[in-house]
């Protein structure tokens, strides 16, 4: 699941019909879901599946978006999302991609979601600062990322 | 908003780019999206909006779904989406749907979708009869229509 | 890839966070989009991939749609998507599905898609015969289910 | 439909039940298509629809994109969202855009969006120059919103 060389997280997948759009490509916005899904799975494969750290309270949203696309995806193409941590602080977390096609790896985009904690436990849903746990998990997957 | 002859409630949008697919027409699933904003804008004008309904802890979640398609609809062409209350039943809903080229009125695309009442603040969000003044409402309206 | 007792084609999903809504499920029209993961991986596994046929000129659109949910779906989830060909004819075939979840094999819906058959190389395109060799598999898969 | 005192295009829009998420507010990916639905009405409202210019076999692809979010949009909410022309390339165009609550004037997020221009007409899809009048209609419009 990740790529010795260099440190990325990777998972792959398909893309479905109803993602592409009429130019015959994957409409751009998708491509934040397939980043979604990589940064999902690498959570897992972290030991800090996102799912159980929403249901102790505890929120990540996004808070800014950057993409650049190099080459469009088509119906059935298999990707593989590479995803890494590219800076953390004491409440945010910064998440790079890049999507390769997963025979030619030809890249297709790359991309970076910065992340801010949240308290789901009180209404206003303020900041707070990342739990203990997730953090030492992300820190070491920067750590090794910053290696590669 | 509404049709006299015939006692719909008529709502308009626009083809979004990105709801189109690679066939260059509307991906089907979209038009349950479609669906969902008569619905919406239907309740709306009958004094009954859905948002005020779930902030009181009644959910309306799909149960049955039915859709029949006529005729592609295209990137930003405009559609009208017409709603009625087809059966009322004491924790149920069921609505039609008609969805047309708002220009020459050429129909796109038939559907029902059917609602079952729930109760939002259980944890097990266990069926519930409608709200009364829900269930006025929509009654007044499938009478209404009834004799279209 | 397939249930050998029930003769149905078999594909594993994991739910999406954007595939949620604000009840905390999956939004219902995204059933629709998991249905045609099973189909594009059913046809895969029948020797009739999609993307192919469609490169050929050919065209299956979607014509109707029935579904009915019996337990929400939730982010993360596991989901085994069931399908096989129910029925079919010249220019036409439907597919049934099943969505369980992959662990506890609790129903979360069922449902089926009538698609037509269209010439993409022409103008209007207009309905066409199914390719033989495309009626021929779904054939041979069909008269497997029935057999189930 | 043009604000005066800062020359930003403004369309108003209502967030869909689908476009939320289990956060209970709008899944990021979705602001992408709201800033595609601005982009859409301020090319219509400049002369220049962008199905016409497809339809002449002229595509403008998204190459880059950024983000930025403030606050979180929830169900039902009408929403403001502001387009201008940023920058004008021989082949390329950025727009800026941002999204506020309709009531409140409240700020929701911000960003921006390059696009570049290429050739439909030929397979490999070449970047070209932006047709002459397309170019002259977005030039107006950005001078238009610089002096404003």
């Amino acid at each position: 699941m990740s790529n010795a060389a260099e440190r990325w997280h990777e998972t792959q997948l398909r893309v479905r019909y109803g993602e592409t759009d009429q130019m015959g490509v994957v409409y751009h916005a998708n491509y934040l879901v397939y980043m979604e899904e990589g940064r999902t799975r690498c959570m897992e494969a972290l030991g800090a599946p996102y799912a159980r750290i929403e249901s102790a309270g505890v929120g990540l949203v996004v808070r800014k978006v950057s993409m650049r696309f190099r080459a469009p995806a088509r119906y059935a193409q298999a990707l593989t999302v590479r995803t890494r941590v590219t800076r953390l602080g004491a409440a945010t977390v910064e998440f790079g991609y890049q999507i390769l096609d997963s025979e030619t790896a030809q890249f297709v985009c790359e991309g970076s979601t910065e992340l801010a904690c949240i308290d789901l436990l009180q209404e206003q849903r303020p900041p707070r600062m990342l739990p203990g746990e997730l953090r030492q998990r992300l820190e070491a997957f920067e750590l090794a990322a910053g290696t590669g």
